[in-house]
């Protein structure tokens, strides 16, 4: 596989752009079913329990200034925001958040470019700093690393390829995206800096086997509540001059982080961990909990469809023992890395039944693996798994 | 002055960095005033005025999703901020919305740099093109064009003394940013593409002469109605190939804009347009009349508390025929562009009688220039008209 790496084009337009038309050939036209991205609409269903009364309200008078907290190093910071991350990962036990820098962004693309730029402009090499991961890797990676020609950072592919002296940065998601394994750097070189994006570390993912006590640790209100259109990211960073050049970024490229949008992740972040407490109010769910069975009948529902099926290949994970449910758990990821039998095309495959998913050749694998999201809402994931049920043959080969 | 340019650095930080202290020499220490950042706090007390009726509640399960319009080219472009900015540009008469497409940005330095990418990618140069502005041109400027050292732009300085053959940026800012003239394109030659930045085209600062009808047009709710914390600016784009890759730089940078900004920024730009209604309600202000009578009392203040001095120059604008108020008006610009006399580094001036201003130089002019923020909360800005008047030595020669 080394030297072969692919550089996507626009994954997030691909999600978007015209998807093949369903035919009236007599029968109803099969709907299509859009599992390319990862839009996290499954969590729609447990905020629609809880209700309006836990809706934001923000005066039309609040947050016209710029700033937020003026003494704090990121001063675009809403206090209530900063309190409610620290509260959470207390609460969860998934990070460290003590002697850290709190860096919201807007969406955690926002903080890997903050990251990017943070420790390369730091170097003050003249040439590019080298970027890699582990393949399969995040789809987005190689474009947002290369889509403005920066001379300060350059993708260079498979972290497991990457022979270069000299510094580098290693990007490292864990749970991954797309394959959902547990993760650590593989580079492990002296000049290495790595960049840990924790998107998927929480409870109802994988089990929380220990706070996460990195230099650099990227989190998502997206993948841990669902609120994905808010765009709200955070950092949690050792470093006080990388925590200020972060800043610097966020500064440049958007002059802060939208308070309406840090306001209500506080409120919902609240919410959340509220749900986490024994003394909770009577109608309001443990979240995670909630969630982590969810997704635990998802995976079940999944690997029912294709169980006496010798075209796909769903993958197992390992029971670790969290600390947050105190219990032995499976890894549930948001995403099925599905392999398919050798020598078809699957995302190809997928397509001819009018399912949506994103090529393994995007993550620097394979065209025989695809990645489909698993957190779609109820209708569309059930419509899912009864039509992969049915596919049993293939009409293509590579 | 031509060859020389300021690559300014970090304006924004420099406006939370550390300020001198005052000191207690046995008389109460005199306060720091900030007007170095235009940061639009004066449209507080009108929004105050406005009160909690207006309030925006956003319950806890709406937009959850990515998208907010899948059939949008702009598909994370909320349908009634979209129909909000049409209406208030009709209201007030200063762009033309008709066969544009409308590109939601997290405030408008998202969508410089959309643009910058959009415009600079479409060429396929190897080579950088070259990015110009008139000096005095907006501070952020040079920084948001070379802090990622990217090879599809690079920063060029004063549009004025730019001689190179071949395709160039021209930034248009009017009125300009830091000195509220009215601008049109210097450079002019047939390889020239233009960004024209509207943030202050609006009645409070500028005669409503023509609706403006360019390529590219920048606006932002910062400067229009003082919801800076928002992040919420938007772009009117005429060809639907520059206003994708508009599109895939937000997709790739941020993946979309904040939902409940933009619903918020929806329900202001809505009381805007209502409070220019003949029929609005009756505790309900026009919200222009009376930014403009507050703008046009604070140049008044700004003028008469200089008047009788040798030291400061303030520029004087011509008066125009206003469309939307429909009588004569001077521009009362958001921010002052004052000279001191010859010789006088105007800025460090300022700082000695812990007024802090944003000098000329880092406009690309001279260090007897600074600018000042006219936009600050009423208290503060009569503490500096007071102050000023007070002003009438100095303490340093250049």
């Amino acid at each position: 596989m080394c030297g072969k790496y692919i550089v996507s084009k626009s994954p997030k337009a691909s999600s978007v752009s015209p998807v093949p038309q369903a035919t009236d050939n007599g029968h109803q036209p099969q709907p299509i079913i859009n599992l390319d991205h990862g839009d996290p609409t499954m969590y729609e269903s447990y905020w629609k329990e809880v209700g309006q009364k836990y809706s934001v309200t923000i005066p039309v008078f609040q947050s016209l200034s710029y700033f937020a907290n003026m003494k704090n190093l990121c001063w675009f910071l809403e206090p209530k925001l900063e309190e409610e991350i620290k509260t959470l990962h207390k609460n969860v036990g998934n990070a460290i958040t003590e002697n850290r820098h709190i860096i919201v962004g807007t969406g955690s693309s926002q903080l890997i470019l903050a990251a990017l730029y943070a420790l390369s402009d730091s170097l003050n090499d003249p040439n590019p700093v080298s970027v890699v991961s582990a393949a399969p890797y995040y789809s987005s990676y190689p474009e947002i690393t290369d889509f403005l020609r920066s001379q300060l950072y350059k993708w260079s592919g498979d972290a497991r390829c990457f022979d270069k002296d000299g510094p580098y940065i290693e990007m490292v998601t864990s749970p991954n995206n797309p394959d959902g394994v547990i993760r650590k750097p593989v580079v492990n070189r002296a000049q290495g800096m790595v960049v840990h994006d924790l998107a998927y570390y929480w409870p109802q993912y994988t089990a929380i086997t220990s706070p996460a006590d990195h230099d650099i640790m990227l989190f998502t209100v997206s993948k841990c509540t669902g609120h994905a259109g808010s765009r709200i990211g955070w950092a949690l960073v050792r470093d006080e001059n990388i925590a200020k050049k972060m800043v610097k970024f966020i500064e440049i490229n958007t002059i802060g982080v939208s308070k309406e949008a840090q306001l209500r992740a506080a409120n919902i972040l609240e919410i959340i961990s509220l749900s986490c407490q024994k003394q909770r109010p009577r109608d309001l769910d443990n979240f995670f909990e909630h969630s982590h069975q969810l997704m635990a009948e998802r995976w079940k529902k999944l690997r029912n469809a294709v169980k006496n099926n010798q075209l796909f290949y769903v993958p197992k994970f390992p029971n670790h023992y969290c600390n947050f449910t105190n219990e032995f758990t499976e890894t549930y990821p948001g995403f099925a890395w599905i392999k398919c039998k050798e020598g078809v095309d699957c995302e190809k495959l997928f397509r001819e039944h009018k399912i949506l998913t994103r090529s393994g050749k995007r993550f620097g694998g394979d065209a025989e693996y695809v990645r489909i999201s698993m957190l779609s809402r109820d209708e569309e994931f059930d419509l899912f798994v009864q039509r992969l049920s049915t596919i049993h043959g293939t009409g293509n080969q590579n």
